[in-house]
């Protein structure tokens, strides 16, 4: 292992200096005016980067998985129906704990490497006459496999389904880094961490409520209190939370607002897919394929590359650990062994990028892949020369 | 405010520099045999720090309220009674944690001031001949108002009353301050947090478990995954979280292990009572009370100091901030107003205690109390002199 | 020795994290238009700090040694003549500096705890008809006694001889911490280091050269490369230096002159007397006596205080260190063994200053002197009450 | 620019996290005993690093400028004669520096791209029958056009012309990287600086000096004295420094002599040589030449590369930066414009080099030379994947 290379990874990303820095914080009141002041901008500057006017932000010192069980536990009731698409590890995880929360999951299972089939959404919407469904859930960017949703579609299988399900949305990998839109797409829970897109350490689970969320609190039955939206906005409104807040944590999450919001946005989003466009033509020069069945459904945040039968493509992440000092993700579940991940979102320039090209040749070659030493490097820099913008940003 | 004084408020704590830094790591793959080496010695440690031999330790990205539920989530069924004592705010709130997640709460009203009535609890638990009382719990140190109860008294309790009950402590503000005997007093669940003791940004939860405590989750009911901790055993034996762990804090947490060790815990405890006996003579020379009622019952963590009748105690935290740019901590709950506590816990020496008396005196006569300028502090001094150790330790 | 508590000397200073953290920067190339972002505000703002509009400024990566090196080294020759008081260590060796250059120093010899006596200084300099006086040396503050001499006066005295005589002034102790004016007081050379006013680490040499000085550099034959202000001034011109810049040093002192500037610097001198004055008044009750014999001469950086005949004042200093963490300043040379210095200068609060005193008590009883706890202490504090300001600045 | 990509300039080099953290030191007393224990491991350590059994060595805040200074004024007088080759900018430098304190200077004039002329060298010396060249000066590696001088013939030269001279050796940009045989070869003063091998900070000039370099300070009468060699070893055996050391910089010291030997030194030296072959392995799959003549001229620290007729090699640099965020080196003197340098020293991987070549490909065929994307790249993976060790050290 390695502590000069970056990583790539799906996260934890590579952190700018500048966060890590405002990050390690000395100690302060966290009952003092001083936490309100990072507080609110944490809470306004993520709801900007979720793109809503209106949805009421809620930050707790855990992770995307605490904020998946905040969407939950605030809402529903044992007992209570949700409907979910299976086509990930994460997908899979969040349903997992449907059901051990005493939740009826209606799970449409879908092939690894394909989005939500938002027509199927639709057709049992539309069957659902009674209303059962009280949930839909959606996992954006599917982290295991590279697969992005369209999260509209779903909205749009609702409203055509003339269904009041709420819908709520994991975006852990996608907000902050792919375009996300709270509002235009009717999301009623958006839940992320601070170890994507954020550019921070985690610990941050990050969670928006639309105000119809926010009402479905009332009748929740599932127990709560660590991840009680009400204990947590009683405690926002006086400046403080109600325990011990994560300070300097939350102070890199107010820098990181800052530093995304004024590159842009859309300039952030444009950034991620540049570099995702190099990556995959790279895999296409390499002459593999991706997990994501489809160029709709690529993912700007991670790659999943499927390496040849017979291969052990685990085999990969570790030789680059060991001999490289550089760290690729593995495959998981039902991928296991059949696709190595690249992460390329958060903090990364076409420059490190590269490097993490390289060394992933390096290391098919070295296996005895047939791929050429270069090949992909070459085609992911045509892609950054031509697509280049000037030198990235994120200063110490 | 201020960042250049140390803060005197009882957690988050004054942070070593050795620590801060162990906190502020790069990314690795927190997949990567390399997070084991960070994980495993912070369980180990942890245990021994509860002066365990067997507990099974289990640390969330969460706080201590996490770990509050931790405990009774993975434990517990709904409409479980537990029995407990409310003498201040924080017993308060577990017991409300304990309602809200739909248990019957059998509370013995005490006098905030006062430590936990183990004659009382054996006189219940006496009186549960059926045993519906599945779980006591007890507040080792009753941080709002200063208040350390006697473990070993509600452990001998339950044996005098021949109760199964399972006996759960929240050591929060203790543990890693002041002693704690997680095998000899027969603790089944522990819970405490990085930011006390161990000197760390606030940011997880940690829990120690008895095999009768894990045994008891088969059974347990109440919802969790965030917390559960047969996922997070799972976890561990892969080197692994069930999600994204906090690497960065838990490093930190690696380091605070070691210092405390190597330090010697029982020379820890001696420097917490040494650093608390001077505040309390300083409290003396003022002529004024602690909310404590009797000498046994005080914290060497934190002193919650009583002032007079009509004088407003919040006054002289607002007043230290906005002036002296020094934090103390509030009075909360029923204390609000009467008290105002000084935490003298985690990384302190003498000498910064001493710039926290002398500021305390500058506010208490800047706001009209009747004290004389350094008697307080000569006072401390007088007690730091006769007992002062050679320099202190935590070296960057 | 204690990592925890603040330091007493008289520089380097204790640092704001914030500075801390602007010099731990990362690599950049030093000869990129970057660095030219952080050298000239650098130039810039030392220039505003000593209250001058045209002084040429020059940046060694050196100390304030080096700093009085290349004040002769660019304006003499050998067998000049140059005029001095020595009136502490540091002036001491600023004269031992020149007699190795090969320079002649009329030395005023002045007692220690004595200003420069500039009625002496006029008397020679009208001596000096023929001008064979080149330079004029005086030490602002020496560090060793805890003396202010008055520039002013100085200058008045070169004035009233009609002496055309450089005047080239030691402020390393002074700059950035008491009143310093360059252009006032008709300064040649101003010299001082990172390490004090401006609370950086040591490692920069700070020089102002007036044009006359400059001037003079046409005509000296003292060799010099490193030191030499022509190579320097080329290198700026280029945005750069002459040699590897210490470019995370100097991002520190850009940001530490923002900070001095934005709070002004009659509230920076402001604070340093306030603070000084604290201190004076514990001295004042304890009984004791500064080196500096009379009001006018009190320096506000440095407290140097004498301590009984027969007691040996370097006990405290150990004492201090030893038993409880914290650093005072010996006394040097003449005055070694009979003063104490307490620095009170760069980032400091009245808080900490506290600290400091109440330290300094408990060491003077332990050591056997007849001084009472807490008096010193509550001398600064009715001190720091009637003239405190609100809390003090210099956020992370 | 951009702080998140490595830098390829010759020094200052990337830096270990470690190092900057042993760096960003609190305030300590310098003049207490813990600075000794930062200073002696120092002294010590460098000395190991020159394969020194004796010689005696000395730091200072200042640069390697400041090291040539040192060596020259500490051991010459005026009118004294040197000997020098000038083969790139930084060997003239040093001749420039030399001339300037009233020495003269027989100079060798050499092609840049060519070593030193150690024959020429002999007959200089033995035709030197009056033993009038006190100093022979020779530059270990030229950083300008990256050719290593092979400082064993120089001493053979000094050897067979019987010749008393002393020898002076500027390992700055070789010393920590390559290796230095003090001792064997001879050498009598070397001189080198904390920005290269050493992989820290510019501020640290660090000279050592045989017995009989010191023993030619007696008589020496150029001046200095913030340079003097005896004032420095003078505070030494007072642990201490004549003037205020830069702590927390020689701290970082410490510690990277401590990876330094830990790593070993030969196996430092083969990871540079390794990661210099794979450069030069892409020069030569690019076609282009070294600016070194001849393969045993190759430096393992930098690499000069020659851009064709009529193509501004400078271009490459300045597109680098602005396009990419990434830093070379620029010709300097009578190769600007000929050569782009690539820094290949300190803390570097061979993943990080990769991006550095894959970034020169980029600007290459940007600014229209014709180079094919990858090439260099292929070359070098080719080279890594058959020469490279497990992952690289210095972690955090």
């Amino acid at each position: 292992m390695s502590f000069q290379n970056p990583v790539f990874i799906p996260g934890p990303t590579n952190m700018p200096e500048a966060l890590r820095k405002a990050c390690d914080m000395a100690t302060i009141d966290h009952r003092s005016p001083v936490f309100g002041k990072i507080l609110h901008p944490c809470l306004e500057g993520v709801r900007q980067v979720l793109k809503s006017d209106s949805a009421r932000m809620f930050i707790f010192p855990s992770t995307g998985t605490g904020g998946w069980e905040t969407a939950l536990s605030n809402t529903l009731s044992r007992g209570d129906t949700v409907l979910a698409a299976r086509n990930g590890m994460f997908s899979h995880r969040w349903i997992d704990m449907c059901q051990r929360h005493g939740l009826t999951v209606q799970v449409v299972e879908t092939p690894w490497g394909q989005g939500i089939p938002a027509d199927q959404y639709e057709d049992i919407l539309r069957a659902d006459t009674t209303h059962q469904i009280k949930v839909v859930l959606a996992t954006h960017n599917e982290t295991a496999t590279g697969v992005k949703s369209d999260i509209a579609a779903v909205r749009r299988a609702l409203d055509a389904a003339g269904h009041p399900a709420l819908l709520f949305v994991d975006g852990v990998s996608s907000i902050g880094s792919m375009d996300f839109r709270f509002d235009e797409w009717g999301v009623d829970v958006a839940v992320t961490g601070s170890q994507k897109g954020f550019m921070l350490p985690a610990g941050l689970a990050i969670v928006g409520f639309s105000e119809k969320a926010i009402a479905a609190a009332k009748d929740a039955n599932l127990s709560r209190t660590f991840f009680d939206i009400n204990d947590m906005q009683a405690g926002y409104n006086a400046n403080a939370f109600p325990y011990t807040p994560p300070v300097g944590l939350m102070n890199g999450l107010k820098l990181s607002l800052e530093m995304l919001l004024e590159e842009g946005l859309e300039n952030v989003f444009a950034r991620h897919t540049r570099i995702a466009e190099g990556v995959r033509a790279a895999v296409d020069a390499w002459g593999l394929d991706l997990c994501a069945a489809t160029p709709d459904l690529y993912s700007d945040s991670v790659s999943a590359i499927r390496t040849p039968d017979g291969f052990n493509a685990t085999d990969i992440v570790t030789h680059a650990a060991d001999t490289y000092g550089v760290a690729f993700g593995v495959g998981l579940g039902e991928v296991a062994g059949k696709v190595f991940r690249i992460g390329h979102l958060g903090s990364l320039t076409d420059v490190m990028m590269l490097s993490g090209l390289a060394t992933a040749e390096m290391c098919m070659v070295d296996l005895g892949l047939n791929i050429r030493l270069g090949s992909g490097v070459a085609a992911a820099q045509e892609h950054y020369r031509a697509n280049g913008i000037a030198a990235q940003r994120y200063a110490a």
